[in-house]
């Protein structure tokens, strides 16, 4: 097929050359809306007018950024990888995968399942609202997904030919490099006169120990290839509610180092609770977080060891190779170097958010200054420490223990 | 063009159509013959009759095992690997491949310049012949090519598309994976009774930290993707004079760990030592071995480093990141962990060439079964402490006082 750019007058056409989504509506007439999707895509929701509840999302990806229009190119390419992952992570989790009712490579298009019950984590957290179930669910995501893309599950081949799938997702992993890793820890073009003459910022840009560290850990991110990673797993790209938990806009994926994932939504969490310390938010919530934090780490760790141990035979182990005790050793080991890169990961989600182009509204929206300054501190406390120490990091408890210190 | 097995009757049809080689013989009679080439594939020579210092090796890879015959299949596809692979390494230091007159996918073939003045080093290493300018030739080579080949050279998407053009040499990475790795350290099948039964063998399968620390070492010959590898870089690999040092059949070429390559090298020379030991050559030929190896490793870093230091920006470093400073502290660092994951390396192609389907000529070779065994006893006791101990070791006079220690 080829592309062209859909809009309200030529979707309902589209739309019915597909079989599934023919069916999904029946001869229903269908109402449709563009609604935002940030910087990037269209996206439209679809709707029964007979029966609102019944709805579908489409979206699709255009050949420039969406939010400055077409004089400023970025290939659609985007797409095809954001629909390989959703493909990929459906098959092993499709509790935590809207519905895909079609997708499109050609078209640089998906059709899922809408989300109407359910709100963006980030903005979630920002309304002090509890989510009991989300460790729980992100935990099995996380250990499912990591696990069954790695050389821990997958033959050789196999996982060959899911690198294959990802290496070309070039231009979104340099985002990455260079706005998570980079610019924001830097004099750069990119970040504005307010992020420059910070006096935080300032004293972070000639950190000498940050920086090394940060370059170890963006050395990795580029060369280091364990598993499918959504690539952006911040509180943004999940919506929830009590009781379901969605993983959404996977363009980011690649093949990746394990603690990549984890990482930044750790840091992510770790946003909120600074943000709301500095907030004074009732107690119970900041609790709440702490415990997600803990939870998220040890049902992590325990759930993939679980499948590993299940696992007999993979690229890494051969049976017979390696006395049982012996191997668990390793995996010891394993699971430790996991998580401590998942730290480092976490401290520069983290740290890049304070300054640079991209903030995080739990932080960067808060009016007063020195409230927003002091979260602004205590964030990047939290994330020199975890930048610095991670490897030195063998326990859940210690971040807990930084979290609270560095926050006092 | 269609693929088509070669033979001395087709092959003047086949090289009158490539302008290259056309030119290079002129009218001149051609004389051709079958020479061999180990197990893998079919090389002819092509020599002009009038003139036979000019001649021409073509090299041909065929769907099966060329020692077994057709009903061992094997994917042609290697020489795939192999010319892209050459090609890649002539780009950056034609000076140590063989010159190229033709190259064609379709084929599996490549024609290029005979070496018949040059010795497989091994073979020469076995002669006991000195190469006063080795160290100094493969260490350009190894410092060029893996540095022009990583992200501390390339910029992003020029390392993706070096890693898809080699990412799927999956049938040769899954022959290291099993048979440097997992195979040769375990009661397997492809392991003959000898070596099952070798009271070292049993000792070594045993060996639970031995195997913990390849696991790791596997683990990231799978996963990391440093550079462009050789491979298989043993002293087999290497054809050389006084003068002049080439480097052949990279067909297992992928883009991996930094130390891999290295490794293999400091590998074979150190079994070459412990031959040389065990048969009581001239000291004069075991002193020059050991400075072989120091040089190399020294020279290695020097080249390596130099040419970082003239690199301002890559994939990994962008100008005004770091001061200069940290950043030479962070090299060394780099520098150190290449060091040590070569020693590992290095440990892993001498023990599992101990036991298991692939000896070293150096050493199988020995007749008397109780100057065999010393040797072998020798390059385990070394490749053991290797293995265990490489992250500890710092220094290359380290490794010269484990080697000197383990064969006093």
């Amino acid at each position: 097929m080829d592309y062209k750019i859909l809009d309200k007058n030529n979707i309902i056409e589209y739309i019915h050359s597909i079989e599934e989504v023919k069916n999904y509506f029946n001869a229903d007439d269908l109402y449709i809306d563009e609604i935002g999707d940030g910087n990037l895509n269209y996206v439209f929701i679809i709707k029964s007018i007979p029966n609102p509840k019944k709805a579908l999302i489409l979206k699709q990806a255009v050949p420039y950024l969406r939010c400055v229009g077409e004089e400023y190119p970025l290939s659609r390419e985007r797409m095809t990888f954001e629909i390989r992952a959703l493909e990929q992570f459906s098959k092993i989790t499709s509790n935590y995968i809207p519905k895909l009712y079609d997708v499109n490579e050609d078209m640089s298009c998906v059709i899922m399942q809408y989300l109407g019950e359910h709100i963006i984590m980030r903005q979630g957290m920002i309304n002090k609202t509890l989510y009991p179930n989300f460790a729980e669910h992100i935990s099995t995501f996380l250990a499912q997904n990591l696990f069954k893309t790695s050389s821990l599950y997958l033959n050789s081949t196999e996982k060959r030919e899911l690198i294959d799938k990802f290496n070309s997702n070039t231009e979104l992993c340099k985002l990455t490099e260079d706005f998570v890793f980079t610019f924001a820890f830097m004099e750069h073009e990119t970040n504005d006169e307010y992020s420059i003459n910070h006096n935080l910022a300032k004293e972070l840009f000639e950190d000498s120990n940050f920086k090394k560290a940060v370059l170890g850990l963006k050395y990795k991110f580029m060369t280091q290839s364990d598993a499918l990673l959504h690539g952006d797993l911040h509180t943004g790209s999940i919506m929830l509610n009590q009781e379901e938990t969605f993983i959404i806009d996977p363009e980011f994926a690649f093949v990746g180092p394990f603690g990549f994932d984890i990482g930044a939504l750790i840091g992510n969490l770790i946003m909120s609770y600074t943000s709301h310390v500095a907030l004074n938010t009732q107690e119970e919530y900041r609790i709440w977080i702490l415990k997600a934090i803990e939870e998220i780490f040890i049902k992590f760790e325990e759930k993939f060891l679980h499948l590993w141990n299940e696992q007999e035979e993979s690229a890494l182990i051969v049976n017979g190779f390696i006395h049982n005790y012996d191997l668990l050793e390793y995996k010891k080991e394993f699971m430790l170097n996991i998580f401590q890169d998942a730290l480092g990961y976490a401290a520069c989600k983290m740290a890049r958010r304070m300054f640079g182009i991209a903030g995080v509204a739990d932080i960067r929206d808060i009016k007063d200054e020195k409230i927003r300054d002091y979260a602004i501190k205590m964030t990047l406390d939290i994330a020199k420490v975890l930048v610095k120490d991670h490897k030195n990091i063998t326990k859940v408890e210690t971040v807990l223990h930084i979290i609270k210190e560095k926050t006092k």
